[in-house]
């Protein structure tokens, strides 16, 4: 069967060569008598896919030794809450920039368990911009700041980091982890659920400093503190083996591509071009203003929701899958990670001209 | 390459044909032109495959209709807290039968939570045996009684459950989910990692019986409360859709082969003749007493530790994986889950009567 032009947000497209190496090795491991949905996650064969993962990301994203990287499960959601659980108090705060509605739902977990400061949102600019330096009200007692790098709803991105000073900056890196080099020494702590650039649904990448663990309160559930995972090396109990498997070769793939300098090159030049076909006429209309846009998710809406429609029967109708925004804000979204080929946006942009001309 | 026998204790062997279905599907799923690793959670095709997948659970199993089903993260670890988080008041009382190292670690968490009451213990007889009805200590306040059903380490297993009254019956069912028929409406919640009999690590299975949940109080962090999954069918954040498929596949494949008595009446045949042999002369030992033996985990035991590492290397050059002990018991643990074929029971057997022989 012809493989579509995959433009989810998430579960989303991988490297063809990965999928074929999964398929190729899905009975037997090379060397190993099962496959590695068997494995035990105590095996000499599972420690090296994890050693090797890990030293791959450290190297890619150039992690420096100050900071741990963990494998663990619950998404990027259950992260929301192991943040303030870990690091806020009942009557400490912390600084939250809302650029978003997961932004928005990362807030609602911290209200739980401690103080929030909204520090800056955009939301009665329905989140069509991130707030610029200036705008930003943190409060210097608190614990941290945390931010959203790429807003995978609104289509929005920070060309990079708030600046916040001394206090420890935490990061939901969901959707754009992977798609660019990122200074790690500057974040206290930066997560990312796997399913966009780095691998398949079911394992939420974690960077964390080590000398900011000192501030964890005793007491907490054992599978929500972070240090369990530091101390046993995402091996306290079973890890998601598979998930973390592909982000191995994932993660072997985007060196083979270069590292994240040519990624975010080849990024850039997708996004660009889709951008440039948006902008060229007044039929497609970009949400997100020009200096706060997403290289991963490009947001646009046509003159009307009825053509919108349109737009989608017809373009799932040639093969373009995943192109419907949130069904909390609708319009068109395509998502432009790291795997999905040039040749997609090529054709969805004549797609797109196509269309226009029948429809102007 | 050859496959090995797999006597992994978890993750663990799973159906040739499920593996296979697998590997012929990687790159497109039938009928649609991506992978189930690029597949978003919220299109069609996973909703069928998530539906799929909880109806032949609830046939097979005879789930009922007061029951729910979810597919979660985190382990079976993370369920040690969050059922005590969501049912264990800090000055409430929890029953905890403690029948081995995994029932130990659920009272870790739950004494974080409330007051744990020690319902029973074998840990003076080294766990070796499940206790006595006539030895349990209930609390009539209790909010729940906590046990586990099959203890993966000691190679131990409940015959039947304890009976605990009106109080709400909870299970750690991780090593025995799925490897007998099961009287579901006797449980308030029971749950499972996939990694033993029904599926690869990454996905926990939970059923919860609809009427508890009014007990959970608010303010829980949201991935934590039960009530989210079940308002959200398991879709409230990105699932492990993988995981989750490959159990769809694995119940399709246990229903092929005649459904869960088929399936416990293989377990019984192939322990009856593995414990057979180890019973048929002094040089092999097991571990737990006759009648709480395990028909999933078989632990035994030759007359020093130095025969002990000379059969787990010999057996290993003979293709046979996963019969070290756990690292806290030592010994030999042969696990027989329902996708170990009968063929690597016979080859064990064989091999153990060879080993005797040249050592005794
Ligand atoms: C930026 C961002 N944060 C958080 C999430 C939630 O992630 P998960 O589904 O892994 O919990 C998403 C999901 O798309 C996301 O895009
Ligand atoms: C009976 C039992 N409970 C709990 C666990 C822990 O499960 P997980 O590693 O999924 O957290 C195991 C793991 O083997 C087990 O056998
Ligand atoms: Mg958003
Ligand atoms: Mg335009
Ligand atoms: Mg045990
Ligand atoms: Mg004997």
């Amino acid at each position: 069967m012809k493989r579509c032009h995959n433009f989810n947000a998430g579960p989303a497209v991988l490297p063809v060569p990965v999928l074929e190496r999964i398929r190729e090795e899905m009975l037997c491991l090379p060397g190993v008598g099962m496959s590695v949905l068997e494995i035990s996650h105590r095996s000499k064969t599972f420690e090296t896919i994890l050693s090797e993962t890990e030293n791959r990301l450290r190297r890619l994203l150039n992690v420096p030794e100050t900071h741990h990287i963990l494998f663990l499960q619950g998404g990027a959601s259950l992260q929301f809450s192991m943040v303030p659980l870990n690091f806020l108090t009942r009557d400490g705060v912390a600084d939250y920039i809302v650029t978003g509605s997961w932004s928005e739902k990362a807030v609602e977990e911290a209200r739980k368990i401690g103080r929030v400061n909204i520090a800056a949102t955009t939301k009665e600019e329905n989140y069509a911009r991130i707030p610029n330096q200036s705008e930003l009200r943190l409060d210097p007692q608190a614990a941290y700041v945390h931010f959203t790098s790429n807003n995978t709803i609104f289509g929005t991105q920070w060309p990079t980091e708030p600046e916040v000073g001394t206090t420890p900056l935490v990061c939901d890196a969901s959707s754009d982890f992977l798609s660019r080099p990122l200074d790690v020494s500057k974040y206290a702590l930066l997560y990312a659920g796997a399913q966009k650039n780095a691998g398949p649904a079911g394992v939420t990448i974690v960077i964390v400093r080590e000398d900011w663990l000192e501030r964890i309160p005793g007491g907490l559930p054992t599978m929500l503190d972070y240090r369990t995972h530091v101390k046993h090396r995402s091996l306290y109990n079973t890890p998601p083996v598979f998930a973390i498997y592909v982000v191995g070769l994932v993660l072997e793939y985007l060196e083979a591509q270069g590292g994240l300098a040519a990624v975010a090159a080849a990024s850039a030049e997708k996004a660009g071009k889709l951008y440039a076909a948006i902008d060229s006429g007044s039929f497609y209309r970009g949400t997100a203003e020009r200096n706060s846009r997403s290289l991963m998710n490009v947001c646009f809406r046509l003159p009307n929701p009825d053509l919108e429609a349109v737009f989608l029967r017809e373009a799932a109708a040639n093969g373009f899958e995943g192109l419907p925004g949130h069904r909390s804000v609708g319009g068109i979204r395509a998502s432009l990670y790291n795997a999905l080929p040039m040749e997609s946006v090529l054709a969805l942009i004549d797609f797109m001209r196509d269309f226009a001309r029948r429809h102007a």
